[in-house]
């Protein structure tokens, strides 16, 4: 889908042309909406490359983090940000074009994170799913989200989209082997939880309460790789009808996190 | 995206046209993977057109579903699925062109249906979301799923593919007023619950246990429009971290369903 990249009414002026994902030109994911916005502008782990408001979302950002703001902003009205967004984007008037958050090694992240659990995501590749699995970690208190690099989407707008302010509530760790990062959490006191729909336990009877459990989950149809589930020290189950072989793997998370925050 | 429609090594014969939603010409959705055509093909409301499958998909299709079918097998190589639909499907060897499933009127479905919860969805249009829900819905024993037919997406490709083999198990009730289907089941003996984050009560804590539930979700963003929120007896959350607005649509449909079958 090609739109207009250039405002007939600022003619010195070219916003980055973004591409069909919502991209800037260098692969930069602009964050829209007020929440992702304000959480970025709030985490001084960001950096920040240009801040775009309207005159209501400048008000309410302030409301919600207090100025001097790290970043200029540029005074936008409602029509321009279909000029850089994609279009049905649900931006409340804010976006900012924002460097992907530093990679951080799984140890560190452990050591400065809550006690919530941590989600492994085993070549869950599409970056809505991963996005809403983001979302969802946050939404639950998981303490990181860990993913092979080569087998994960990059911080595209599309993910950052879907995790809809997410990544700058929950650390994602992306690693070279996964098999040597469920080492890392066990070493760490992890309890490593594979979710499978062939096990005989569901999660919820899986007596998890008091452990600090990483929960691993598959690629929708294959699952968990050999070595993964291999690598797991117990495996688990949702409890759903024989009718269906599987959730979406966004909505297994979701149900997982929840199951364990309930815990 | 275009692709070849034409089969080189069959010259008399040309396969549907596809757009790119993985729909035939007509608008007919091509079922595809072993669970959903398995799942159409024991559905006798389904009204069948065409059966392509690989030799191998043909032997174990045959395990699930005792022949003889109701309509005759096209032998296909996989390389030929790719002819009509869409890069990176998980096909198994098998598609099943067929014909939506007929609709039926709420009371009607109330009546043959077991005694799940029925889920109502308000303006949810993205059909990934509303094809993962009807999965969830599915999963977690769900009697039925309402949408307003004008704010609900078509029974495309896209749907079907994302719901996986669930649009045979639950049935889908598409209304022209979504305060006269509230109404219809409160009638019937629902206890309509709208899932609303400022709610001050969890569903968990709502009680629910042994009512029988219709359980509304509102579009990510705006939520549940005043009409339909005025018409619940009683709203309801998720346990959500402050640090996070909302969940994605079809996560939170999947939590809430799996929470009732909890109850």
């Amino acid at each position: 889908m090609r739109r207009m990249d250039h405002d007939p009414r600022r003619p010195g002026r070219r916003p980055p042309r973004p591409d069909a994902q919502g991209a800037a030109p260098a692969g930069l994911p602009w964050l829209h909406g007020l929440h992702a916005v304000a959480a970025a502008l709030a985490n001084p782990a960001r950096r920040l490359k240009r801040l775009v408001l309207t005159e209501e979302a400048e008000a309410e950002l302030a409301r919600r983090v207090a100025p001097p703001w790290r970043i200029a902003a540029e005074r936008a009205d409602k029509g321009r940000f279909a000029t850089f967004l994609p279009p049905d984007t649900v931006h409340q008037g804010a976006a900012l074009l924002a460097e992907p958050l530093p990679d951080l090694p799984l140890d560190v992240v452990l050591d400065q994170a809550g006690n919530g659990p941590v989600l492994v995501l085993d070549q869950v590749t599409d970056p809505r799913n991963v996005g809403a699995i983001l979302r969802s970690a946050a939404a639950f208190g998981a303490a990181a989200v860990v993913m092979q690099d080569r087998h994960a989407p990059p911080e595209t707008g599309a993910l950052a989209r879907a995790a809809s302010g997410a990544l700058e509530v929950v650390p994602v760790v992306r690693v070279v082997n996964l098999a040597r990062a469920l080492e890392v959490l066990k070493r760490e006191g992890c309890w490593v939880v594979g979710l499978d729909g062939t096990a005989p336990t569901t999660l919820a009877q899986a007596g998890l309460q008091g452990r600090r459990v990483a929960l691993v989950l598959g690629a929708e149809g294959e699952g968990m790789r050999r070595l993964t589930r291999e690598n797991c020290d117990e495996l688990a189950r949702l409890p759903i009808s024989p009718a269906m072989e599987s959730l979406n793997v966004s909505a297994a998370a979701a149900v997982a996190l929840y199951e364990l925050a309930r815990g």
